[in-house]
C-alpha cells in the first residue's frame, strides 16, 4: 500500500481528495457512506485518494477545509450541503473561496420547474437557490433531483467538484459526469484496481475456506478475500494495478474459472447479482411461473422476487398467511395437519407450497413456515426453525433449516434459502 | 449550525479533531464506523469536533495530516495502524513528528506476555512492537487487546492520542482512559450536545421548509436541520451545549412542541421510529386487525408490517396479486371493473381493499395498485402512478399518488404512503 501518498509518485496537481460535508456526519448521527462509496469508485478507476476530510454545514469550516485540501492537491470532490434549505451552505462557501458570485442558471431552473409542472405541482420558491452556481462554473444536470452537480476550475486554486449528499443523486452524477470530467483532466493515468467477485449461498465460510484456501498463494499477485454476508459468502479476487489491464483481465478470468469449478452449484452469480433476479432469469428462460406462500418471512420472498422489473411475467401470486386460519382458508392447508404436526412442520410446508401453486395455476409453489422470534420458540422447535417447501412437477418436498441471528436476520436467511432451494430444485429436476 | 467551528467560540487550543487511519478506509472497502462512533461520543460529552480526517497506512501522509490538524487544533484523536504487522505505521509516524524515539514499555510487554501465557501460548514475536511507545508518552492499558492506547503531549505541537482500530478495543480505551484524560485537560467543560428529531411523512421537503422556516431564527441558539429521506423528512433540533442541561431539555421540549403543532398530522414519530411499527401499535391499542392486498409493491407492505415482533396479533393475511387473474380469483375483483377502469384505478383499488378484508375477516383492508416501472407507463398513467385503497368501518376509499424515482423508490414510497394512509384513516375515523 506504499503507493498511496506522495511516495506513490502522485504529483500534487494530480492528487485528489474527498470532502464530505454535513453536520450529521460530525455528530456521528450518520455514517459517511458517501465517502466510502466515492473512495471505492475512484480506486476502481485507478484514481488514488490520499486523504478524505469531513466538516459540518459551516461556511468558515468548509472554506478552510477546501483551502487546506487545495494547498495539497489539485482537485477536491465535495458531497453534501446543496439542498434548498438554509443549513445548506456549500455553494456559498465555494463561491466565497473562489471569489466568484453565485449566478442563476436559468436553463436549469426551467428544467426543474418543468419537472414539478409535469407532476402537476408548482415549484416551491425555496428550490430556486439550487439553480445558483458560481460564475463560470460547469453545471452537471441531475436526473434524479433538484441539486445539479457543479465543477469550478481556477488556475491558482485548482478544481472543486460539488455533488449533492443524497446517495443516488451523488452516484448518478459521479458516474455520468464527474468521471469523464476528471479523466479529461488527466486524473486516471494508473492502471485501475480490478476485481471480480463471485457469490455463493448454502455453504458456510469455514467450509468455503477449506475448499479454496490453497488458492490464496496460487493466485498471487492477485489477492483473494472472503466476504461473509448474512445470506451468503462472496469471494473477491483483486488485481491491485500491478499488471497492464489486458493481462490483469486474463489473470482474473483464469482465477474466476478455477473458483467456479471448485465451488460448483454453490455459486449463483457474480458482482452484485441478486439471487432473486438470478432465479427470475432461470424461471423466465424455462417458461416457468411461481406462487409463494409465506408465514414467518411475511412477504419478504415476494418482495424480493418482485424487486426485478418484469417479474410479473413469472410471479403469479403470493399469500402471506400468518394466522393458522389464513393458512387453511387461503391455502387449503388442512386443520388436521396443523393440529397433528404443527404450523411449523414438513407437512404444513408441503401443503402450503401445493396450495399456493394450486390457487394460481403456477408451475412452482414455494412455502416458508418457521419461527422468526423473538417469541414462539420451544425446546423442540427453537427460534430459527424454518421449514421450506417446494412444489414442482409431480413432487412436493420440504427441507428443515435452523437459522441463527435475530428476527430480521432469520427472516433474511430464510428468504434467501427459499430462493436458493427453488433454484436448485429447478436445476436438479431438469437435469434428470 | 453556525455554532460549529471557530466562530462558535472554540479557541484553537480547545478544538479537537479525529484522524482515522487505514488504507481499507481510503479504498472504500470499510465504512468509517470508528469515526462516527467517536464523533457521537464526543458530542455526547460536549466536546465539539469541527473536522474529521482519514488517511491510509502511510508514514508521510499520517505525519502530514497530524501536523495539519495540530496547526488548527489543540488535540487529535487517532484510530488505527497500531497492529503488529508491517503495514501498521502510526506509532512510527507520530514518533517522527514529535521527534521522539520509540521506547519499549517493559511493564506492558510483561502484561501481554502474561496474558498469552495464561492461555498456554507463547507470545508471538511480532507483538513486541506494540509495546513500543514514543518517549515520555502516557500508556493506556488495553483490557481487550495487545495494542495499548497512547497519549503524547508537547507544548508547541499539542496533544495526540492513539487508539487501536479494532472497534471494541478503541471504545473501551476511549471510555475508560481517554475521556478522563481529555476532561483533566479542559476539553469537556461545555454541556453535552443534545438533540431531538421528529419524523414526518406525506409532506415534501420544500413544503415542510415553508411551514417552519421562520423557526430557524426563532429557535436560536437551538438549530434546526432538515434531513430528507426517500420516504419522509426528519426535522432535528439541536442544542449545542450553550445551555445547562436542564435548561437545554426545557428548550428542546418547547421547540418540539411548536414543531409538532405546526406539522400536525404529518408527524408520526420521533427518533428512529418506524412508521410500520407506529401503525402496529395503533392497531394493537385499538384492537384492530388488517389484511393487505398488494400489486406493484409486491409484498413490501406485508414485509414491513411483519418486521415487528408480535405483528401476527394484527396482520391476518396478505395477498400479492400481481396478475389480473390473481386479483379476480384471490381478491374477488370483478373482471368488469378491470376491463372498464383498468388494474390501476380507483375502482380496482377499492375492490382489492374490500376483498382483502373480506377474505380474512380483518377490521381493515389496504390495497396498493400502481405502475412501479420501468415499463408499463402510459401518458395517462405514467410510471409512478399508484392508487391506494383503504377499507375501514363502512367505507372503502382510495387515493391517487404520483411518485417520482426509480422502481425501487416508487415501491418504497408507495409502501410508506399506504402505511401513512391507513394510520390517518384510523385517526380520522375515530375522531368522528
Amino acid at each position: 500500500v506504499a503507493a498511496i501518498g506522495p511516495r506513490g509518485g502522485l504529483s500534487s496537481a494530480r492528487r485528489l481528495e474527498i470532502l464530505t460535508i454535513g453536520t450529521e456526519l460530525l455528530l456521528g448521527a450518520t455514517v459517511d457512506g458517501n465517502g466510502s462509496w466515492l473512495s471505492r469508485r475512484l480506486a476502481e478507476v485507478g484514481i488514488r485518494v490520499p486523504r478524505r476530510v469531513t466538516v459540518g454545514d459551516d461556511v468558515a469550516e468548509i472554506r478552510s477545509a477546501l483551502a487546506d485540501a487545495l494547498a495539497r492537491s489539485g482537485a477536491v470532490i465535495c458531497t453534501g450541503g446543496l439542498g434548498p434549505t438554509r443549513d445548506d451552505v456549500t455553494r456559498a462557501a465555494v463561491a466565497e473561496l473562489f471569489g466568484r458570485a453565485l449566478m442563476l442558471d436559468a436553463e436549469w431552473l426551467e428544467t426543474v420547474r418543468g419537472r414539478f409542472h409535469d407532476r402537476g405541482i408548482e415549484m416551491p420558491a425555496v428550490n430556486r437557490v439550487q439553480a445558483e452556481i458560481p460564475e463560470g462554473a460547469t453545471l452537471f444536470p441531475n436526473d434524479r433531483g433538484t441539486a445539479p452537480g457543479v465543477a469550478i476550475e481556477d488556475d491558482a486554486l485548482g478544481i472543486v467538484v460539488l455533488l449533492p449528499g443524497v446517495p443516488r443523486e451523488m452516484r448518478g452524477l459521479f458516474n455520468t459526469h464527474v468521471l469523464p470530467y476528471l479523466s479529461a483532466r488527466g486524473f486516471s493515468r494508473r492502471s485501475p484496481v480490478l476485481s471480480r467477485s463471485i457469490r455463493t449461498t448454502g455453504i458456510a465460510e469455514s467450509a468455503l475456506a477449506e475448499r479454496i484456501d490453497d488458492l490464496v498463494e496460487a493466485f498471487s499477485p492477485l489477492t483473494l478475500a472472503f466476504l461473509p454476508g448474512g445470506i451468503g459468502e462472496d469471494v473477491r479476487i483483486t488485481c491491485w494495478g500491478d499488471l497492464p489491464p489486458d493481462e490483469a483481465a486474463r489473470a482474473l478470468d483464469a482465477a474466476e474459472a478455477v473458483l467456479r469449478e471448485r465451488l460448483g452449484r454453490y455459486v449463483y452469480g457474480s458482482g452484485s447479482d441478486d439471487l432473486a433476479a438470478v432465479l427470475g432469469d432461470q424461471l423466465r428462460s424455462r417458461d416457468l411461473t411461481i406462487a409463494i406462500a409465506e408465514s414467518c418471512t411475511g412477504g419478504l420472498v415476494a418482495k424480493r422476487l418482485t424487486d426485478t422489473p418484469g417479474s410479473s411475467d413469472y410471479v403469479l401470486a403470493a399469500v402471506v398467511a400468518y394466522a393458522n386460519q389464513a393458512k387453511e382458508r387461503l391455502l387449503g392447508v388442512s386443520r388436521e395437519t396443523i393440529r397433528t404436526h404443527g404450523a411449523v412442520s414438513e407437512q404444513t410446508a408441503c401443503e402450503m407450497a401445493a396450495g399456493a401453486r394450486r390457487l394460481s395455476d403456477a408451475s412452482l409453489g414455494v412455502s416458508i413456515t418457521g419461527i422468526a422470534g423473538p417469541g414462539g420458540g420451544t425446546p423442540e422447535k427453537p427460534v430459527g426453525t424454518v421449514w421450506i417447501g417446494v412444489a414442482h412437477a409431480d413432487r412436493v418436498r420440504a427441507r428443515l433449516f435452523r437459522f441463527g441471528g435475530d428476527r430480521s436476520e432469520i427472516r433474511e436467511r430464510a428468504a434467501q434459502a427459499a430462493l436458493a432451494y427453488v433454484r436448485l430444485t429447478v436445476l436438479e429436476d431438469s437435469a434428470q
